[in-house]
């Protein structure tokens, strides 16, 4: 494929405004950076709204909620709505609601936080595990009784939904493990019954996490104890893979041609962007450097140093004005 | 290789007892079955023991110490000292000590239980994790900061040694994760030092294990999210790999040529006894039915319905002294 091409005049911004109507965020690294905004952010993503762009923030962060996420947008000033956040625990729940049409009387198996249990909530899908003290205890040395039989085991359940979990323990693997590997458990999830039917549904691949400035073990991680024993392969729904985008489109009428982007991340962002035919632009504010491009051999369509300079397109606009409709030309290709 | 040959006839019986000096056995399947012993199989071990024989239980299972799995022996009427016993947490202590010559001052980090902190004990070891309170609390709702810096690990750890713990938990995770990637943690294990290198230990790779009846998820597959995370690929003790053998050797003064290994399972008892060139016997009272051989490509010496079947070795010793010293012309060779 082409060279990414590096965005440096005030009129390849322009171009940029005037090619995309759908500006596609990731967060970490592109408009904040663990606990900082990035700086000049916000004043880029309010300076799209004022343009007339819809902004969607796409996250693979499944420990929190939207309404968790939105607490953070407003502690570092940067304006978004419930509604503009998908993340990879709300893309699982509406996953799970619109694509798989997981029946209302089954019940979701939940290895994860609050983040998966209240947007599982929010689409009036039921649920265990997860949070709820039982599943949260230390068993008592040798107590292995309680997990043996079909009786420590919830015949409603017809998925089970790995995310980023702080508290996973051994007693939740096992339940998970029984739920996905029960008689039928390959075969479909019908309302009305119990046992058989289970989906394996990852809410996002990641192996490390960032956390207080260290990477830790994330969702990718905590999922292979289940994944080696039941020798099933989760649906994984985080970004690059492409029910994320399948919900993104379910949730937003978007046009992937007037769409873009941007992320730091070539493996979850970028590779995202590339898979489901929508153009990228890669900042340099996060986990990539420019030359990593090269090493990785995946390239965004476009490369600027952070997501803040694209308030230069307001003096480039008056350049993009006297051009034709395309102003490819404009582009400088000097990678 | 050679097909099977099934054993029956006494004499059969009587050239192995003539050809094997000494016996190692696996024991679930093979002299027990969960908490119930196999028929026969006291009886058998007696009788080998009457003949001379040397007999050694090599079991995959790292929950017990081989005191704890003494008094199953007991508790079965099944003799045994536990000199005779090597577990895979024995083993993996004494392979760290004798093989990887782990120094005095250094400490392993356990992701196990009671089995493998009391064999780390017995030679000496210096742990910490494990089943120690501080591991193995939960952490209060986003509770990361105990988990954050350098000063959260000890910087004396210079192992991890996973194995079967049914009280895994995200710290312990973390802490481990931080063992194994910190600045020259592939590196030597010196003594005299702190951080830097740290060994990566699997007690066994049995991605699940038998439990009150049912299959659970094993230590083979908790170790997974820490060599997912960490990109570390562990050493593995337990059967079929081969330091469980260098552990076997190093404990026992064995003759290869004149030892024999009675197990159940293929993958494990017999792939260990081919790897390590030694016979091998398989028993059909565990998890292999005679058909699987052909159908999983993995061929013992012998085959034989239950270890009790040896002491008509008693009844065929009459022929075996009438024949040469090689004896092989009585082996049915009915596969």
């Amino acid at each position: 494929m082409a060279s990414p091409r590096k965005l440096s005049a005030p009129s390849d911004y322009a171009e940029l405004l005037y090619r995309y109507d759908t500006w596609l965020f990731d967060c970490d690294g592109v408009i904040w950076s663990g606990d900082h905004a990035i700086e000049g952010a916000s004043r880029a993503i309010n300076f799209l709204r004022d343009n007339g762009k819809r902004v969607v923030f796409v996250t693979n962060n499944a420990a929190r909620s939207r309404k968790m996420l939105k607490t953070k947008f407003d502690r570092l000033r940067i304006a978004a709505s419930e509604d503009e956040i998908v993340s990879s625990s709300s893309a699982a729940a509406v996953y799970l609601k619109e694509v798989l049409k997981f029946p209302a009387d089954r019940k979701v198996f939940v290895m994860g936080m609050e983040g998966v249990e209240a947007e599982l909530d929010v689409v009036n899908i039921k649920r265990c595990g997860g949070t709820c003290p039982e599943d949260n205890k230390f068993l008592a040395a040798n107590d292995y009784s309680s997990l043996a039989g079909e009786e420590a085991i919830d015949p409603s359940v017809g998925a089970v939904v790995c995310g980023f979990d702080m508290h996973m323990n051994y007693a939740k693997l096992c339940k998970a493990f029984k739920y996905l590997t029960r008689e039928g458990a390959q075969g479909p999830v019908l309302a009305g019954e119990t046992g058989g039917g289970c989906h394996f549904i990852l809410t996002n691949d990641d192996k490390v996490v960032p956390a207080l400035g260290e990477l830790w073990p994330g969702s990718g991680s905590l999922a292979t104890p289940l994944i080696a024993s039941t020798k099933r392969n989760p649906i994984v729904i985080g970004k690059p893979h492409a029910p994320m985008l399948d919900t993104v489109k379910s949730l937003y009428n978007i046009d992937q041609n007037r769409s873009i982007f941007v992320g730091d991340n070539l493996h979850t962002d970028i590779l995202f962007a590339r898979d489901g035919s929508i153009d990228s632009l890669l900042v340099l504010t996060g986990v990539t450097k420019e030359e990593d491009c090269q090493t990785e051999g995946i390239w965004p369509t476009f490369i600027t140093q952070s997501i803040s300079n694209i308030v230069a397109a307001e003096t480039g606009q008056s350049s993009i004005a006297a051009m034709g409709v395309d102003g490819t030309s404009t582009i400088h290709a000097s990678l």
